[in-house]
């Protein structure tokens, strides 16, 4: 059916599937793996609006490692009690009045404990990029490459890490960032060849895609590497989670489906031979996903 | 999570995601695929709630065979509308008045169609067990074989099928069917070594596991092959479908859940070292998914 409306083959790789929920295990755990056994004892801190907050405590459980995680006290309810069951000290704030990552370091300090950020670090990046890697490798055997490669974007860690990749084994293959048009601005940046802040006072039903501004890491990557930003309407990412749950059999949260949403519109530039979609992460509550799916 | 519930390694066959969203594609195409090109240009005659006729539609357009399917009226709204999307011709039926079969075997006279049984067939049956060979391909490397293989139960052909394959590979492995408790005659025909039918005028959430009784042909080689029948509420149905949302990001319809019910319920004997579910479907509508999701 996805072959049917986007006129070429169409592949998922379905991280609503991966530990945790969603891709931010990769990253995570690469992450924390790289830590020398003297700074795992100091323990670690992040902050995340919840898909990461899972990745950084179910990789610290893994490694023993004590983990702190500032969360906004307005997070899905599923993204709170995944993290919470790997074992982390939860810290939340108020998104409103309060900023997160002040919070996270002031931490850090009185804990002389070591921050792993959501996206804008190596090891995290390059751990996201695994994913592409196994993409690559399960699509080794087919007879064309798929010649776009879409994932969701919110500070471009994932997006970056998937490039890196792809650009190095599929030369000929384009790379998109897909996000909500509301924070649209790794689109934004791209085109315009700086790193560009969103407004302030937005919101999107897109809620692990609310990234203020391209990481600086992430953005050096990205601009070099992708062909450009795509960004779709709360709406278009709300039918594409209806159209996951009635063909696909997933459950796929708005922000993970941003790149799928795009894919259903039409967005993709060109006329693509080949498409491989990430669908990113499933962590959402059963009373909104309910309201969405009775009308799918 | 699921291996800390139930104690031991537990490894799902998610045939949700198999093309047409169940299993019944396996059988349906080995059916078809094993017919002469005359008995393909007479085209075929099947009944089914929805599962069997969109496994039969699709294998009839793979294969250019014309195809006829007679489905309940109060059928699943996406039953009917996958089987209509594949391009099969659907005949409805009241499932209080009339009778699938008489009116199936009507249609092939009229026709010289050939009717495409849902279950009680080898080929039928011998594709199901597709399922189950691809599971013990994918568990190779495992340390340990899993002791425990539980699939969902109408008329049985799917686990006959697993259980050839699975009692041939796995000899140690003991197999269980799971059926909703007012429909459990193949548990209760096991027990009493005899084909025993359900009540009339009882219903169940599991709508795709509502048969009479157990098949000539299933019930022949489970009797032989398996442990024993297992039954789970329709609330435990339910509480697997909630489960399956939650924990494993997965759209799995009740019918498609009462494995994963019976081991969250721990009503798998004996103490398993290792599970393997089948989640054998996930065709459900939108409204009553949205409901029971919105309890999860």
């Amino acid at each position: 059916m996805l072959d049917e409306i986007c006129g070429c083959p169409v592949y998922l790789k379905a991280e609503c599937l991966q530990r945790t929920g969603s891709f931010k295990f990769r990253g995570a755990y690469n992450r924390l793996a790289a830590m020398s056994a003297d700074e795992r004892g100091r323990g670690i801190v992040a902050w995340s609006s919840g898909n990461h907050a899972q990745g950084v405590a179910a990789a610290a459980r893994l490694l023993h490692v004590d983990a702190s995680i500032v969360m906004p006290a307005d997070a899905p309810r599923a993204k709170i009690d995944g993290t919470r069951r790997y074992g982390a000290t939860i810290v939340f704030y108020d998104r409103e009045t309060e900023n997160r990552e002040e919070i996270a370091y002031g931490l850090a300090r009185e804990r002389d404990a070591i921050v792993v950020p959501s996206f804008d670090d190596p090891y995290i990046i390059a751990g996201q990029g695994t994913l592409a890697a196994e993409v690559i490798e399960d699509l080794t055997g087919e007879a064309n490459i798929p010649d776009c490669f879409l994932a969701p974007c919110g500070g471009g860690g994932l997006i970056a890490g998937c490039a890196t990749i792809v650009s190095s084994k599929w030369k000929k293959t384009r790379i998109y960032s897909v996000e909500p048009e509301a924070f649209a601005d790794t689109a934004r940046s791209l085109a315009a060849g700086e790193r560009l802040r969103n407004r302030k006072g937005i919101t999107s039903v897109c809620d692990a895609l609310l990234a203020d501004e391209p990481g600086r890491l992430t953005f050096e990557v990205n601009r070099r590497l992708l062909a450009g930003g795509l960004a779709v309407s709360d709406q278009a990412a709300i039918a594409a989670v209806q159209f996951a749950f009635r063909h696909l059999k997933l459950v796929v949260e708005p922000s993970g489906a941003v790149a799928l949403a795009a894919a259903l519109q039409g967005l993709v530039p060109g006329k693509p031979r080949g498409i491989v979609i990430v669908l990113s992460g499933g962590n959402i509550d059963p009373v909104p996903y309910s309201k969405m799916v009775a009308n799918a």
